[in-house]
């Protein structure tokens, strides 16, 4: 209940103390648009005033538009009069990244588009759940996950990665960084881990703040160069089925060298981040290296982020059958941090059939924009192999005219409202970063209505023929 | 796809090695039950056999009950055929933490019952969500949470807890665990943590995962005592409003005392754990650590696992303001892990009350279970002064009639179906346990109906008049 001080109000009439408080709260966002007042005899009980002073001070943020009232429902307060809280809400994101812009296109974004997103399927089978799974859903899930998701998981990976996987050996996590920062706790922080170079910076920053020691390996085409033999590297990530950001995907005589790599010393692994296998658009989709792997060396990662949405945060894991031993022992004391309704929400959505539907159309879906994306830089007059790696998933890699440096591109981008990205921001010395100067194009998230004039607008600052 | 070789199949039939390769993929859980298997023909051409050979092999698992047909949408994986995946399902917890039994009443869990939890309300929300901020759903939420739910979480703190924060400084977690491991980040791995000793103790477990130096401090009613000034500790956990598990309330001069020692170092803070205070049964409720601290020294955390479910994963913390700036700096780079339909339900249930109603209902609920509680006790004969801190949340300690060892009522209780924990499991060192003897009873997730009978088992298994 909303508590104020009576004391010290001098000769203010109470109800004009209790507006004024009420009123500043509002304009702070303390009591924020459309919360509920307190019932006027509740209140005035409360604060030991007459209920005529709250309808008082009611009546007056009532008449200057504060507040509005339904019949039988209370009083609450207005839409609209909180400038600071609009700004936070729509930009906040870009406000913790230092960045208030707002894009015409984001070729750097991994978001859904909201118009694709299963609204209606999702909340359907979240009520089914409610109505049939009461019970499971106020039960504590496992440190893995709930069986029901893990299962699910494993029927999924068997259709779409002909990986046979028992549910015990999966482990669910709110997002890849959560199972990051389990994979440190479960191998050991006197551990060194590699990364690719380039890759995904975020991963560097994760190891970073646990402290454990990180190696960058160079890669070639896809592939960990001979500086890993020597690097002193134990836990390796890679990405083998379409690395990001250039795309490249690993060839087989390499997966069995990394494997071998792996197998030469005990307490080596490697983590296979299979993270948008889902949408490779043609061609025969690449055997996971989890699945050639008989020793027992391979953590395979892969995410809902990108085949469904990045804000479900619901990613897991395949472990091997002695780390998930390991995982038993010693984590399974930590609670999974999705929540229940999210994992026997999306079980059922993957049980029904609803998830295979959904990867098919935005297969599709993504090949129309990819589509649209090629046949507009094909008409730009670029050259025929500026544009690489583009079969592989949801973004390719651009070779943009020569002359100026990614940061004149980039300004020039984001003067037409385009945001985009370089290869060499990926590499952990960008200075160091080798020829050639490459965007990358992630096009998942762009608005389908505007795919053709992003790219207008992309190949205007790029300085082609739109 | 589903794939299966057909290679070294000898002289069976294909149909019957096709059946048989899906009759132990559904045997074993690979197929879930409910599982739609791939239509005929697009099976058919990814295996490239002939359509009436899937076809035959469906008519086969049909007919013994394997799998089902529904008009119009193709053939399902029966249900109730897989004994391994049922058990599995319904004791999973149980089966992590090595236990297998059914229990009667668990007067651990702090489950909440399923038919309390407001699944219709929470439901209806979230299709309101879905309807008017898909765009928002489909946002990625900024490290520290969307800013709806902060808002909101600020409203209600301020409303019960009389703490005025700046929605800016709290940070939402997948539950209170997963703070702590951001708090680790945030703080260093090089500080000393302080542990209340007793207390709970998936926290020194925490701490040790993560590698860093933990100290256990014992308490005199809920007062950490003097050994805390020469530990070495920089950061003392404590839960100042209701200790866990002696339900010791920190007298207010404690706390000026706590305030001071933290004060007295640059990097010493608190971290207060209100973690049940909305559930205060009687007397007023008792001020924060954070809203008395004017230094900026204490960490507020919080969650919704009593208050709603333990199973929604949704904690928060509040930072002081120049933690709040550090967390900005360098750990927002991270993903929130709690997903956004989660949090946007969440911030509304908050805003339109229904969190208050519910908490209001809640307390009625949990007081009168309270009181059929301690009337049972009352009347089985066991000195008045048994039960102790029975006002302050939801649990309490009960004094059994002594003569036998914590074990042997745990076993006698457990003979019952009862599961009961005791004070000296909190302990660091449960064989330093000072006397006296004393049973925790959390009661919140006690079935309103087995109430009576619960109590009857454990007064039976303690040897008093039941």
């Amino acid at each position: 209940m909303l508590t104020y001080s009576f004391s010290n109000i001098g000769s203010e009439h109470l109800y004009e103390h209790l507006y004024k408080c009420l009123k500043n709260d509002i304009l702070t966002g303390v009591l924020p648009a459309g919360s509920k007042l307190p019932s006027k005899r509740g209140f005035a009980a409360n604060l030991g005033i007459s209920p005529i002073t709250v309808e008082n001070a009611y009546a007056q943020l009532l008449v200057e538009g504060y507040i509005f009232s339904l019949p039988r429902k209370g009083f609450f307060v207005a839409e609209n009069i909180i400038p600071c809280a609009v700004t936070a809400e729509s930009g906040n994101t870009a406000a913790e990244s230092g960045c208030q812009q707002e894009w015409f296109a984001d070729f750097c974004s991994n978001q859904t588009e909201p118009e694709r997103f299963p609204f209606s399927v999702w909340t359907k089978l979240l009520r089914e759940v409610c109505g049939d799974r009461s019970r499971q859903l106020m039960t504590n899930s496992p440190a893995s996950g709930v069986w029901e998701l893990r299962q699910a998981i494993a029927g999924f990976l068997r259709q779409f990665r002909a990986m046979d996987i028992d549910p015990e050996r999966i482990v669910v996590g709110a997002g890849t960084e959560y199972l990051y920062g389990l994979l440190i706790q479960l191998l050991g922080r006197d551990k060194v881990y590699g990364l690719e170079d380039p890759g995904y910076p975020k991963l560097g920053r994760i190891y970073n703040s646990f402290g454990v020691e990180r190696r960058y390996i160079p890669l070639n085409n896809g592939v960990p160069d001979h500086s890993l033999i020597s690097s002193g590297v134990q836990v390796m990530h890679i990405s083998p089925a379409h690395h990001y950001p250039t795309g490249s995907v690993m060839p087989v005589s390499a997966r069995y060298e990394l494997l071998a790599w792996a197998a030469e010393e005990e307490g080596r692994y490697i983590i296979e981040d299979d993270y948008d296998s889902e949408f490779r658009l043609s061609g025969q989709p690449i055997p996971t290296l989890q699945s050639i792997d008989v020793t027992g060396k391979v953590i395979y990662l892969n995410t809902f982020a990108k085949s469904l949405s990045s804000t479900l945060r619901i990613s897991y894991m395949v472990l091997p059958q002695k780390l998930a031993e390991r995982f038993r022992d010693r984590l399974s004391f930590y609670s999974c941090p999705v929540g229940n309704f999210e994992q026997y929400t999306l079980a059922r959505f993957i049980r029904d059939g609803y998830f295979e539907k959904h990867i098919n159309r935005m297969r599709n879906h993504y090949r129309r924009k990819r589509d649209i994306l090629l046949q507009a830089f094909a008409n730009s007059g670029l050259p025929a192999d500026s544009v690489l790696q583009q079969d592989a998933g949801l973004h390719f890699l651009l070779s943009p005219p020569a002359g100026r440096s990614d940061e004149e591109l980039a300004a020039a981008a984001a003067a037409e409202g385009i945001k985009v990205s370089f290869l060499s921001q990926y590499y952990h010395d960008p200075a160091a970063a080798p020829a050639p100067q490459l965007a990358v194009i992630n096009y998942s998230s762009i608005d389908g209505e505007k795919t053709e004039e992003a790219v207008h607008r992309l190949l205007k600052a790029f300085g082609c023929k739109p």
